[in-house]
């Protein structure tokens, strides 16, 4: 029987993953912990009986308590806030942590689940981007293994299977190019929130969509592609896919290309994390590529999505920019979300964050919470003054 | 130093393999040899200085001394025939043994090779289609490496890189399709020889290339998968991908689809089989997907290619019947190529020859070359009056 921690697990990657683990059938899960939504963790602590859960506040707690007692379920331990996010990360009969919590929260209990030499199925790419040095000496330090969970990373991961690292030329990072594609720049600089959100093949969270939309979201993996697999920025290219069929490439020094193809299906990836370096059978539905028909490929343009070019010069920056990138896309996703800014408004926001900062290094977790803070800071003094107050 | 013998040295494999070499830089040519053409024998002689080279017959050997003394250079030890090819394949300096024989003709000589515990870079898919369980066997007393040279199943051995092969659902070969993929029935029968010799995307000999737009070279590539993998014919597949980019794939338990992908240039697939587990820099254009734009999938019709059906089936009735297939193929393409029968008549030739041979087993060459000779006769026999009296 394998035991599993999940950080986030009423999240889109938390549930599926909880499918993969009903499909799989041999895991135990030890300890859950979610933001808010009470009523599905409440249902998932019922089916699942882990041993402790945690949430964001005590008034959360309170409200998970009411739910389970509808379910005539008795409560787990219960936690509250960073400290329960880092129990559920650490608790001592895990053997894996799926870290899916959204954004820089997740930081801390990833790192300390690394630390404790579990193994870790990363879906918080912020993680790494924030703070890749960091997370990749604990993890060397302690053993831990880090899989990703990104449909990118784990095709990546994939591909490298038997490969030797210096035989690779470059990774190529695929993206769908998001529903803005083939929009002019004046049509996404008015896209509407819906408009974002309606990502042509992947079902995920609104802050990764919003991210896909601008690709934000590919900036940040190419960041998470150098600190999961150790090549430097000008060995991690980008390549416009907009089927997804390809979730992404290695090339090798002797031109070959190796590729990992799979139906648009996040249960794929978590499934690889959690089983590598076995690999079982799926619940999905096989590739077909005959039915597909058609693969198709373009250069990525930063002209009308700048964020990807940001990502690029932050990583080249180094130090604390990645974390300063991230917190400041963080605030003007999430103004965005709210409706107080523009789309085209997001680089715009993230360009003059940067501008303002001088990369320091981030060897501590105290000068990349420093920076992310500071960046949060600056990017809150540049929305509009309504949102501002009310507490971004 | 390494060191390699070619079998079929001035064919395309052959003269793509020197370059390689060169390329490659720190290999010596043990021993050349080839079928009939003597002026690029002996240009290959005078820059490779061979120990051995060895000619079809003694007319041949005639005429390569002279090609030799018009460049003067001193003729190496010339040997002749089949215990030429065998002396070839088995010189003890060679490490690496290249099968680029086009045919039947490789058999024997590869066999050797294989007892002899050379790494085989094999090119000469028909070795595998006749004599594969021989081969195969012979190789694991041997302890021979078998790398394979045709790209498909290059490609594949890179798919299977670090992957276990119980979890491999199947082998994805892919066809470009050939000249004659969007063609109707009525257009493919009245096919003429240019027409059929003009494959899309492969610059390649005749009688592969004549099997390209049939599909029987398929066929045969499904029979070789099985052999070099281990496979059986229904965990084999095809897909039709015109632009011949996607090289092969292996599907995986999980759903995976590894891909290997490259330009259409055969000194990719020959580099790799020489410098395995190596991979080092060739000297070929990078893949340009960006530029490319575009990847093609549709399922084989084996209404208009019978060739490819008619592979399955002799796998399946398995012992000689790959060999007849095989052989009865060859009379029937050179039919083909010498202008005595219509593209069609190929698969008909196939089929006929085939229900009129009960499969037996193939576990030694007599009762190979048997069955090969037999089918030779009935294709004979199948073509019109003055083709089978003018020798085939």
């Amino acid at each position: 029987m394998k035991t599993i921690s999940i950080l986030g697990s009423t999240g889109s990657i938390g549930c599926n993953t909880l499918k993969v683990i009903e499909h799989l059938g041999d895991y135990r899960v030890v300890a859950l912990a979610a933001g808010h939504n009470m009523k599905k963790l409440a249902e998932q602590t019922a089916k699942f009986s882990p041993d402790l859960v945690s949430v964001s506040s005590d008034e959360c707690a309170d409200i998970l308590r009411d739910e389970l007692r509808s379910l005539n379920t008795t409560p787990p331990t219960i936690d509250v806030g960073e400290k329960g996010l880092v129990e559920v990360a650490v608790h001592p009969l895990a053997k894996t942590v799926v870290s899916a919590t959204v954004g820089a929260v997740g930081f801390v209990p990833t790192l300390r689940a690394i630390e404790a030499g579990k193994r870790i199925a990363l879906a918080n790419k912020e993680t790494l981007v924030i703070a890749g040095e960091l997370m990749t000496k604990a993890a060397e330090k302690s053993g831990a293994e880090i899989l990703p969970v990104d449909s990118e990373h784990n095709a990546i991961h994939q591909c490298l299977r038997g490969e030797s690292r210096s035989e690779v030329k470059r990774l190529i990072l695929t993206a769908s190019g998001g529903p803005f594609r083939s929009k002019s720049k004046e049509e996404i600089d008015s896209a509407t929130r819906e408009e974002a959100l309606n990502h042509p093949n992947w079902k995920m969270g609104d802050k990764i969509t919003i991210d896909s939309a601008t690709l934000m979201n590919k900036g940040l993996e190419v960041i998470e592609a150098r600190w999961l697999f150790g090549f430097d920025a000008d060995q991690v290219s980008v390549i416009i896919h907009p089927q997804s069929v390809v979730h992404s490439m290695v090339e090798l020094v002797d031109g070959s290309v190796i590729a990992q193809m799979g139906v648009t299906d996040m249960k794929h990836a978590i499934q690889y994390a959690l089983t590598y370096p076995e690999r079982k059978e799926n619940c999905l539905p096989p590739l077909d590529l005959g039915k597909l028909g058609q693969l198709n490929f373009e250069e990525p343009d930063t002209d009308r999505f700048p964020c990807l070019a940001l990502a690029y010069e932050a990583l080249r920056a180094g130090g604390t920019m990645p974390a300063v990138l991230n917190a400041a896309n963080e605030v003007a996703v999430k103004a965005f979300l709210d409706g107080t800014i523009r789309l085209s408004d997001i680089p715009r926001i993230n360009n003059r964050v940067m501008r303002s900062h001088v990369a320091r290094p981030a060897a501590t977790i105290e000068n990349i919470l420093t920076a992310d803070h500071e960046a949060r800071a600056a990017a809150s003094a540049l929305l509009p003054a309504t949102v501002t107050s009310a507490g971004i």
